[in-house]
């Protein structure tokens, strides 16, 4: 592709730090955390206890603590997320446990705001071609994290990360989410063959979120597997205290009980 | 859905004006003109040539002139737009040629400066889903016209056309331009069958992008027939002095010959 | 494409006749009938009737009368077909109206009998790739219409058109009946471009099936304007006497009233 | 599904045997060997080879050898495989090394003939819904593997697999091979949210062909090891002595190396 300049300039697999988490390097990540930072007290519960499972029992330390402020809703009916306050909660959920934070931006002009307070940025898949988002992004200089949409080719997928490339940020990383494509079972489809597919034509990491694809807690675990075998960088997961009273995406957030079964299964198998 | 309570509402269908030209009424809409506005001689040239084909030789003025200034190119390497200096050539354009003008924005920061220009804004196809942007939009007043996004379901479309419609923006339309499909000779697939469901699940007025599609200019009049037969509100079709040498989607715009003789056509078969 | 051997030797488009029907010609051509012959009365009830509205009242004779005998259906507990019988009951129907008839042939052991009933015979969309049924059609001599899968390429399907021309059969044409793709409103989505860029690439009749797609029948009227718009040879179109009672495809079948209506309104237009 | 009498009517998840092998059992199943079985010397050669690495040097002995005689080929100047001669070669072979084999039948009339040769019959994926072949299959008794259509849905899947369950075939496995989505890099899409999700659904045993969705060599080993990791109860693959002289799918079968290399690594990831 014409537009992959930076991207293909040589120099090797990119990674870099965010906190003490290293992304793209030897040991897997995992990104986890409420789908929204719904109040104070929901996402420093949830950080501790991450914190407890990850670090403190399973020995594992390679995570980043995940919390929309801002959401992207199909319906402007629904939930939009509590924007700065949300930033604080999570910020201080992630001092007090040491874990680097992250949050998605969809509005250039929240870019400063949310640099302030967080580790790391995402950019939301419905955002993966918001141009000025990019441009504004690539300036701040945070470390990002860009989704491919549902309905985008990996090509247009690595040019959006080139806009972030070519302004000299050098910090970013791809998520794949799922694709729309034939499945009446599952929320989308995960196409494991971009994994493997990527790290071959790109430097970058590749991480897979494994709860948008999966629409249903029961898959969840069954796609962490799947990534982290087929190569993956990392995963990304939504954990909730509380799934089923969660505000948005109630249905495939996992509990603790639940993710931290996944996570001793994982590290079991040798995959994390 | 739960999300389509304007749309909902009742009252029956939707149908607005853009200067002299009608959005949703009988007589169906050509909005036409280049991709981008490269310079002040091309979208003038544009604009007369416009108004004497269809104005003076055809004697049909439901028409808006549409010139893009911010551009969401693929590529950060690609033309961009000419910016807020695109809007002014725009506007004179229309001001000497008496046709309305409408441009796309894409950044909730350029939504004040486009409204002072133009009659009518667009969003395009991978914004769809920009909520900030939508928020902006309803604010300023102005008519929208919403692309569809091509990875997009029909219920995620009328959903964003929701957002415009919740906050207080009564003229709201709509632009099928093709989806991500199984089409190896097309850049997009033209389902169709979207103009009479959209007509019977909605209340908007629903205008179909023939160029972006088709990706080469000899589809676009077969599909600008296929428009209007299925009962579309009207068309958008990019037209362009010398498509050859414009600076973005060259192989899909029309010259002013090839835009004359499909807008004729379509007049004799009763179509336009 | 390299299997395009026979497809691309020159020699302009194919046209051809089955029965006093001319498939590819400068008049469209209308193939309509009941997704399935139920019984004896109904496919010479529908036979008669057509022909009364088409002939008689529209004077268009350009027709030909469709009838299913065995069907490819999903569930192996669904109707599939009166087999032979029907073929006995849609050839009298063809002979006392004097409407020449296709039928659908699955199996490769049928093709025989199917010729010994009908004037032409058409793939269904499952079976387009079925190669030993292919390989017999092209044996039996009879003109083959050859209808797209949902999930396969323009590329894919002219090689399969070309398994029939390569064992010389020289009359073929080709149905497109819609693809999966993203449309919560429609059975599948029509892609309209099909229709010139079919015209473009090969010299086979391109016939759009507009029961399909819309999967009911409030769409067919609108899909069958855009398919005679966009430039196709003919439509495929199921009609029932009584498409609530019907036993197979019950929603999407027009009803005698609706047929005529359909057929004058484009008739009117002059797209028929 | 209205069509899954036999498949939900409980009993718990099916197992069977194909020879020694156990499908759906604990251990999981490789099926290995070339696309098309070309002469007796390269299948003898490819089962004694198999039959070393994983018998002898692994200690596995869950295999069948896959061979194909009848080739569902896009393009009808395409090798179309040897036929029964095929299916003598493959069964001395299997005779020969203790490996029991399985081909591909595509046309209800080679049913019988390949049942007298082979311990199983797989049905390729443009053959999901050839109902004909179906049912044929059904009647001659032997165990079944069903290919997923590339552009069906998970209930037609299903439904076709009830096809044969519903005519008293016990022996039914499902294989998803990958669907047509958007993937410039790949052949196929590989969603792998479908095996987690066929195991909820339905009681079939659910293997995965990591050769056609990857198209080329280098992407097969991390699709293995992903649809391990999600549950699926075996892998097919394609191995040729040497793949670059192949008379099909020459990009994407492995060779002896590459297979030892990978299933190695299976087994010491705890995955085969």
């Amino acid at each position: 592709m014409d537009c992959w300049r930076v991207l293909h300039k040589g120099g090797g697999p990119i990674s870099f730090r965010v906190g003490r988490a290293v992304v793209g390097g030897e040991e897997p990540l995992v990104i986890a955390g409420p789908c929204s930072v719904e109040n104070p007290d929901m996402i420093l519960e949830t950080a501790a206890t991450l914190k407890q499972i990850l670090v403190d029992r399973l020995g594992f330390s390679n995570v980043i603590l995940r919390g929309g402020a801002w959401k992207p809703r199909t319906s402007p009916y629904s939930f939009q997320g509590h924007g700065e306050k949300a930033l604080e909660w999570l910020r201080e959920a992630g001092d007090k446990t040491g874990l680097p934070v992250m949050t998605e931006v969809m509005d250039p002009r929240d870019v400063g705001t949310a640099a302030e307070y967080v580790d790391a940025i995402w950019v939301g898949a419905r955002n993966m071609q918001n141009t000025p988002l990019l441009k504004e992004l690539a300036k701040a200089g945070k470390p990002v994290f860009l989704k491919r949409h549902f309905g985008s080719t990996i090509n247009e997928w690595l040019c959006s990360a080139e806009y972030l490339l070519a302004d000299g940020l050098e910090e970013v990383a791809l998520i794949e989410r799922g694709i729309r494509c034939i499945n009446e079972y599952a929320r989308f489809s995960l196409d494991i063959t971009v994994v493997p597919v990527v790290k071959e034509v790109s430097r970058l990491p590749i991480i897979v979120d494994v709860s948008h694809p999966a629409g249903r807690r029961s898959l969840v675990p069954w796609l962490a597997r799947a990534a982290l075998a087929a190569g993956a960088h990392g995963i990304m997961v939504e954990v909730h205290p509380r799934p089923d009273e969660a505000l948005s995406d109630a249905k495939q957030q996992l509990d603790f009980r639940m993710f931290e079964t996944m996570v001793k299964e994982l590290r079991e198998m040798g995959l994390l």
